[in-house]
């Protein structure tokens, strides 16, 4: 490579932790963008709060029971071929709002990636409950080096709640409409299974 | 190789004229299967009366606004994936039972796979109308070797009409609810994006 080479523009990876999609998504972004020399930015964000703008009333997963059975077939495969561990999470969707504010604070702080993907293998491949916030404390203190209450009171804080909010707006002005989604080049690519796609697409010529 | 070798079980491939990633799998399969030694079977049914059955008033693509824009974006990406040529085609989604008559009596006589291709090549790489029967018997003039009115005529007869009727309800039966559906080992996988784990997919342990 020469001095002059471009780096690869950076690919914007938009999450739901209740999405089973995001999982396997997150489990394996880092390394499969590795291959590709491109920078991931993690962006959690409340597809909740999209669906409702969206008039969806559910997760369109549980619209239709045979979609619907399909997809956690289609889920268990996708974790096979990654060797992830999965167990499918009742009730679903979880409800999302702690873990995201929590990993939206950990990410300015330094270990919001690596909370993230402990809240995924905690909920999608142990079964645990999103929404327990005894469980995202232990998994604070163990990955934050800081005193997990501190930490929850900062993430459940008007400031960060806002934040996560204002981030989860930028994500319905930019498109999103599910999880996961990938953005680069001004791209926007839906699904765990475009993500090879989004690393490698050319920008639209202008 | 040795003499005890078992082939690998054939793969069902299950499509619908209408359907753009039913197109883009039906032009990639062949080359793909033979990597892996798969034998198809091409499958034609009328997605359409699967819609009607599980309460679709429309296409599911057609439901959401922001949803249907990135559908055709999608597609657009995956057919310059693939080399393959992309005219949006309006009305969509087209109106197929015609072209799935005529494909129907085709596999049984031998010239279905290069019909069902070269319709999906005038509909989708080209924008022509998927019902145009002049079209049809274009197409059907070329490839069947046969006469075209002669064949229609055949093709939208009452035996043939109940065959195709009766291979789409079998469909619905297997638990199809979309196109491309891809049935290989008694497993389902939908969409054109599965096509490689179908292929490579070990059945179930009993």
């Amino acid at each position: 490579m020469g001095a002059l080479a471009i780096p690869p523009a950076p690919l914007e990876f938009w999450y739901e932790f209740a999405s089973p999609y995001s999982y396997i998504a997150a489990m394996r972004i880092d390394a499969t963008a590795q291959k590709y020399g491109v920078d991931i930015h993690w962006r959690p964000f409340l597809l909740g709060l999209i669906f409702r703008q969206l008039g969806f009333a559910d997760s369109p997963f549980n619209e239709q029971p045979l979609k619907r059975d399909y997809m956690w077939r289609d889920v268990q495969r996708c974790c096979e071929c990654e060797g992830l561990p999965f167990v499918h999470p009742k009730p679903f969707p979880g409800r999302s709002l702690n873990a995201a504010r929590v990993a939206f604070l950990g990410l300015e702080k330094g270990w919001g990636i690596e909370f993230s993907k402990a809240v995924y293998n905690a909920h999608f491949g142990q079964g645990k409950n999103l929404t327990d916030a005894d469980m995202l404390k232990d998994l604070i203190a163990e990955i934050s080096g800081g005193d997990a209450e501190h930490v929850w009171s900062e993430a459940m804080g008007p400031d960060n709640k806002a934040q996560l909010r204002s981030q989860t707006e930028h994500a319905a002005n930019l498109g999103v409409f599910g999880a996961p989604t990938f953005i680069r080049n001004g791209e926007l690519f839906w699904g765990n299974d475009r993500l090879e796609l989004a690393l490698t697409h050319s920008p639209k010529q202008i």
